[in-house]
């Protein structure tokens, strides 16, 4: 069995306000070159294929195309769970038909009990459920944590084993030893989500989604996190993104990681104004990607977002990281302000932010606006 | 070829607030009961499956389970579109897997073009579509209305029409000759979007969705509505709702309107207050219904919503349609108010809605909130 292991499409998902259908269709382009050039028997995707319980109708129709793409066109069948982003139900629409063409779908509780059996490989397919799912399941109040469900189910998971064949994990929880990034939604609130990992021995591989950095289990030969397709937050700009290979032999497992290149990339710009709008500087970086950028500037940039933005398009953050100059000096004392009228203080204001006097028709208006508060009053 | 005509299911959609998922499941299966004791070739749907464009998690539950049935469980073909209210994206997910069991869900344009057989028949699916997707699709400006589109897929049609088979056209629009009742959510302002029934001559059955009532091109032989699965509201009050089963034979089409009573009917009370809430009365009425009330009484009546909807418990509405009393005399004359206080002015007002005086306490609490009036002023 060789099979490819990926996760956290998040398909839908936005960074900043920028939608980015187009890296998500480009990722799992590349992701099927990669599932055709190393001729795998089967694609697993461990949860969190949209983003949002309620996708909008761009992420339908992108994930019903992946769909087609990956199972009907290529004919890989496909092993799949839902995530905690997924919606159970809206994502298990169609899917009994599916399981025809060896794509199955699993997103309830019940389905964990039956395995899957491709080639030479049983695939156990634990949907995300919440310790509820399980308490109504096996009628038993004492599951009142993910471990305790994870032990129970894979008691019953063992007692379902086929002796012959390899069997495999696909999950979609918090396991130990994971470091988390920022783009993951919390599970569970007191840290009694985790799973800890050796609760998984029994099986060849686990292919784990829910965390983005693919080295969160590193420690773990036979349990991994294949990591999020593409770059979901700032903080995951340092990780490689990317698929995994696994082979299962009767020697043992063999897990290679595969990066994709993202169509654009997330990048974290720090400098000062005048170098990061200095021509000399851009033009050696790649103005196409997904941008944060951190300003050192000492004094205050006036218009600084906008001028960069005519550089950076997909700006997604804007930072200050100097000490900005102190303006909250004795002119802005809370006893010192009753002194002044208010229009000293916005006038202060303005040229402490922009070093610039107020002109005379901003003199006029701020005159004018101020009566006109007095009125309301 | 024998069929089953439904269409209008709406599924999720709401009566006043009132979920009908119970009802819509219930007409369903008695639904899917007729089919059987008919042993119909298949099912056809025409459009309207969901109610909203983005329906409740509980609506995909209900339709994906409905789906199920018809097509897994009970292995009918199923020749279905998607209607107005339907997003052809989101109800699209799965069709291309759902087709390889005979379940065909066509939704868009470009799919009429690819008529099925299904035993001795051709069926065409249009599903709901506006004039600018016939545009792009031929690539032709001119096709600025339903009618012109329309004249245009006809001839389309003729040319994929195998001759030693019978042909069927599903469609979802508003075909002149229909009246159209309330719960029909306007196509298209100005009356451009009407379809003259004499353009689907060449078809042997035209099986319609749109208008809820079955008999809404009741002068035509072989193009017919099948009505909603439901009373959608209180405008379909008085429409039997059912399906149709039609037959198609070398010496005509045979069509046969099989009536399915509701869970729960919707039904209208009219009379005087005292009299809808004596025992006399309700006691012969199916409480259960969805019940609209009009009061015929004279005078006001305190209460009288939730008074009612203790006997009830499915009140959709209630209106008064006697002449009130006529409280829009002299003293609310708008000159004639300004020589009377405010404190006059709402106890006499009091006095004509209810027929009684304030109280001591009643007139301590008006006067305590005027005071406060002024005090705001």
């Amino acid at each position: 069995m060789k099979f490819l292991h990926t996760a956290d499409w998040h398909i839908g998902r936005k960074l900043n306000g920028f939608s980015l259908l187009e890296e998500q269709r480009d990722a799992f382009e590349k992701m099927l070159q990669v599932a055709t050039e190393q001729d795998v028997d089967a694609i697993v995707v461990a949860g969190d294929l949209y983003d949002r319980s309620m996708p909008s109708v761009e992420a339908v129709e992108l994930l019903n195309t992946m769909m087609i793409e990956m199972n009907l066109v290529h004919k890989f069948p496909v092993l799949a769970i839902s995530g905690n982003h997924d919606s159970a139900t809206r994502l298990s629409t169609g899917s009994p038909w599916l399981e025809k063409e060896q794509f199955y779908l699993y997103t309830q509780l019940e389905q964990f009990f039956s395995p899957v059996v491709v080639g030479d490989t049983q695939f156990f397919l634990l949907p995300y459920i919440e310790p509820v799912h399980a308490r109504l399941y096996f009628n038993d109040d004492t599951l009142v944590t993910i471990p305790l469900v994870m032990e129970r189910l894979m008691t019953e998971a063992k007692s379902l084993f086929l002796p012959d064949k390899y069997h495999v994990l696909v999950s979609h929880f918090f396991v130990t030893g994971a470091c988390k990034s920022e783009s993951e939604t919390p599970l569970e609130v007191g840290g009694l989500s985790s799973v800890p990992a050796d609760m998984f021995e029994l099986f060849d591989y686990v292919a784990l989604g829910h965390l983005h950095d693919k080295n969160a289990l590193n420690n773990q030969a036979s349990i991994k996190y294949s990591g999020s397709l593409l770059k979901y937050s700032l903080s995951e700009r340092n990780q490689d993104k990317g698929v995994r290979v696994v082979t299962l032999k009767d020697d043992g497992v063999e897990s290679q990681f595969i990066p994709i290149a993202p169509l654009r990339d997330v990048a974290l710009l720090r400098g000062e104004f005048s170098e990061l709008t200095d021509y000399e500087f851009y033009q050696d970086v790649n103005r196409e990607n997904y941008i944060a950028v951190e300003l050192t500037d000492k004094t205050s940039v006036p218009n600084a977002l906008s001028e960069l933005r005519q550089i950076y398009p997909r700006m997604i953050s804007l930072e200050r990281i100097s000490e900005q100059k102190d303006i909250t000096d004795e002119r802005y004392d809370d006893i010192e302000i009753k002194k002044v009228s208010p229009k000293e203080v916005i006038a202060n204001y303005f040229e402490d932010v922009t070093d610039e006097s107020l002109t005379t028709k901003q003199h006029d208006w701020l005159e004018e606006v101020l009566i006109g508060v007095e009125k309301e009053k």
